[in-house]
């Protein structure tokens, strides 16, 4: 069973100074939450009160109106399942009323196809069964360090809304031959602020993203990493720090994954050859 | 057509000074994405770049994988879409590949059932035919500016987590009363975190949640709202900015809404009746 922290390496690169470290990044797995032998949905979560967050899950769709319509809540114990599988599925038993409301309920979440069964191994697994992959690393088209650290700044130069209001998220597609923007967008959502810099390029502002950078104002999950896998962009710059399945997902189509960008420092998590690394 | 960019009316209170200040908040409102006559999702975005969002999130979601699959994308014009409805439904026309590709696709994220069009009014009116509401607020039980202003700082001495990742969210239920938490709880996802709280208190936490407050480490959006509303809870505190939304449906039930906490200062958006006001 998975804790809400995982341990990793990261290499933390701050001017001519790379060392190794370990580093300890907030868990993220899929929990899929059913009813009977119904799947609801799918959330990508960080592993711990996973009861509490099925039974307020089933609250807010308006399926669960008070505890009498809990009869129960368990991991599931399906033979099939592999180990790893076993805690992330919860099954809830309802009362009569609740299940009657759950038959309105249209089912979420089910991005990435799977059999039976959620984990991170099976989340990466489907990716790659999807055909995703990236073009490999050019030893002469290294990223600077120095050059990814700015990235930060230049995409907050750029944004517009959140100078007036305070709130907002933004992502950015980078020229690493040029060193500026191509297209910063900025939205509520942090997915949305990613589709519409890839639908910016599909709709003509740039025929490929394969030798280009995106960058993103908050951490960076599982689904931003999925996001830019599928439109074929091999690196990903994240102001904040990266959750585990976003490292999982990078290392396994080697993407590069840098996080923790302050101060000049960055940590890259994945991808290392497509860093120039310093010395 | 809404801007990015929507401007309030709200009450700053920093210490004994309490002031009324035009604020601006991203703009929230939902998005529909349409294939044909084919209804797929709705995304709450701020508008602008519509086309490249739902471009990007058709080929986030593998029906569009290169430009050749997107014939046209238009905003509707269903005579019987209401003026504010207009800019909040985008319809793909696809190749004849892509729209198989659809076929595949679940609907997602019509957690508001609306008859055709959405917008935020509407988004609202649907939440009131839910039967959502709040308790009146009683005099003689106002919040405290000073203890209000305090929360994020409670809160953030709770998330264990975050010592070590740097890179969760996290949701508290505090007690007015004793001042202190009930429940705190972090996960990668915001909503996560909201439901864990909420789902503890129905799993025995707590038999009612009518006078608690309801803390979020970082902004507040329309789905953190109506999940408070739908648990009952009177009063949100954000860490950072509330949106658009969330400052429209917190207004029309009622709901104390205090964002950008720093420094020992709030901003009431919503709901001064529940706040002891200086002086």
């Amino acid at each position: 069973m998975a804790g809400p922290v995982t341990r990793t390496r990261g290499l933390r690169i701050d001017g001519a100074d790379v060392r190794g470290r370990e580093e300890q990044l907030a868990t993220e797995e899929p929990l899929e939450i059913r009813a009977g032998d119904r799947r609801l949905a799918v959330t990508m979560r960080t592993p711990g009160a996973d009861f509490e967050l099925a039974a307020g899950w089933l609250h807010g769709e308006g399926v669960v109106t008070g505890p009498e319509d809990l009869r129960s809540l368990r991991y599931c114990t399906d033979a099939d399942l592999e180990p790893d599988e076993r805690f992330n599925v919860v099954t809830a038993e309802l009362s009569g009323a609740a299940a009657e409301r759950v038959t309105g309920l249209a089912p979420r979440g089910f991005v990435v196809s799977s059999a039976c069964g959620v984990c991170g191994r099976e989340t990466v697994a489907d990716l790659r069964a999807l055909g995703r992959t990236l073009p490999e690393p050019d030893a002469d088209e290294r990223l600077d360090p120095g050059w990814l650290a700015g990235l930060p700044e230049q995409l907050r130069a750029r944004q517009e809304v959140f100078d007036r209001t305070g709130g907002l998220h933004a992502a950015g597609l980078f020229d690493p031959y040029t060193g500026t923007a191509l297209v910063v967008r900025e939205d509520v959502g942090r997915h949305n602020a990613v589709d519409k810099v890839i639908g910016w390029a599909l709709l003509g502002g740039a025929p490929s993203l394969t030798g280009t950078v995106l960058v993103v104002s908050g951490r960076a999950s599982f689904e931003i990493v999925q996001k830019a896998l599928t439109a074929g962009i091999p690196a990903l710059v994240a102001v904040s720090a990266p959750s585990s399945l976003a490292v999982d997902v990078a290392r396994e189509f080697g993407m590069a994954l840098v996080g923790f960008v302050r101060d000049g420092r960055i940590t890259v998590y994945s991808g290392e050859a497509r860093v120039a690394l310093p010395g």
